[in-house]
């Protein structure tokens, strides 16, 4: 018997415009109807970022609502995972959203260096988001960009401080932080079984690398992010 | 013919104080005294930090100056490395002693959290802090917090951004940051072998993981910091 692998679709992110490509969805009724096209593909989860009209980023809670309640009509049973990065927000602006009660939400355990600056994950902030996630029984994804994340997401959750299982997701190729190295790769999952071998892990490659941290991770009996 | 093992020696540190320990060095006279002392019981590197007259830690370059000169007369031969840690300053505070061209500084370049706040290394201080010590020909002793650390600095010397044979130090212990774990200090090992053979390495393990670290360090070929 083999464990069947969750496809989650990252359908908007927060960086790409319309200009560099016009098919990434922007408004809540594009957003819908790309996840459930994703959906009847066989995406299990969708992973998402919502903007403004202007295309920045936002942690809008109204917009966030809006598309959860669309996607829970248009997508039923799919897994909606909402996103608390940096990119969207700052300090608990991030967390804003997290009492619409999503089934999931990411959540970033530690600091790191993204391509022009770093990404602010303070103790008291990670902290906080973890214990809204708690609160509101929305089950975390922790976005690992190193090794150390992974270390504290599993002392967090020894720690009751992460509810249930641990659900993380390795990231790769961001410039500045983890780059996309099969070594590490199978260094992350041999750690995932050591520390925390009852946990799920999927793995993410960012630009370039997408496609080859996919077939690693699924390869490798994980579940991926397109 | 074996390797010699280098001892590094943090004498001072940015945050113990008198009232924790009052063995612990704090003025520039109080510092010599103890590096003279080190030095004739064999370290070979001197870890340097300089504090005010009220014991907080500062980057003042008149301070260092006078500890460095202090050094060099009295312990001849020793190579002393001045700290361009975050404690101690922020932004290009932190590299303003590098004109005095000692031997080494050490060199953060990636952030990570420590146990209360973000250790912030943003990409634009760490190129500016590396192309100072290219400048002044000082050595980087890099401080690894993290696996992707050791990553950038193998691509930043690779890109002529880090001149010389790196000099790489695993950090464990630190709060938030990567634990004291044997299979991880294993891997940093195997990494800087997959990834940079010819270079040196040590390791510090902070608080009660000290003399753990130093032993695991000695024993597996590399250098230990005190
Ligand atoms: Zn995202
Ligand atoms: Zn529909
Ligand atoms: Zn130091
Ligand atoms: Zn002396």
């Amino acid at each position: 018997m083999s464990t069947p692998c969750i496809i989650c679709v990252a359908i908007t992110g927060s960086v790409p415009r319309k200009e560099n490509n016009p098919a990434v969805p922007v408004t809540i009724a594009e957003q819908i109807e790309s996840t459930h096209a994703a959906f009847e593909a066989g995406a299990s989860i969708a992973h998402c970022h919502v903007r403004n009209d202007d295309q920045t980023p936002t942690s809008d809670p109204e917009k966030f609502g809006r598309l959860l309640e669309g996607l829970n009509t248009h997508c039923p049973g799919m897994v909606v995972q909402l996103s608390t990065g940096g990119r969207s927000g700052a300090g608990k602006d991030r967390g804003g959203m997290l009492s619409l009660r999503p089934d999931m939400a990411s959540l970033s355990v530690g600091s790191n260096n993204f391509p022009t600056r770093v990404y602010e994950n303070s103790p008291d902030l990670v902290d906080w988001l973890a214990s809204e996630m708690c609160t509101y029984e929305v089950k975390p994804e922790i976005e690992a960009f190193d090794l150390s994340h992974i270390h504290q997401a599993v002392k967090m959750n020894r720690e009751g401080r992460i509810a249930g299982t641990l659900y993380v997701q390795f990231v790769m190729g961001v410039k500045n932080a983890m780059p996309v190295d099969k070594d590490v790769f199978d260094y992350y999952v041999k750690t995932m079984q050591r520390l925390a071998p009852e946990a799920q892990w999927c793995a993410a490659g960012v630009g370039p690398g997408q496609i080859v941290v996919n077939e690693w991770s699924i390869a490798a009996g994980g579940h991926t992010r397109t």
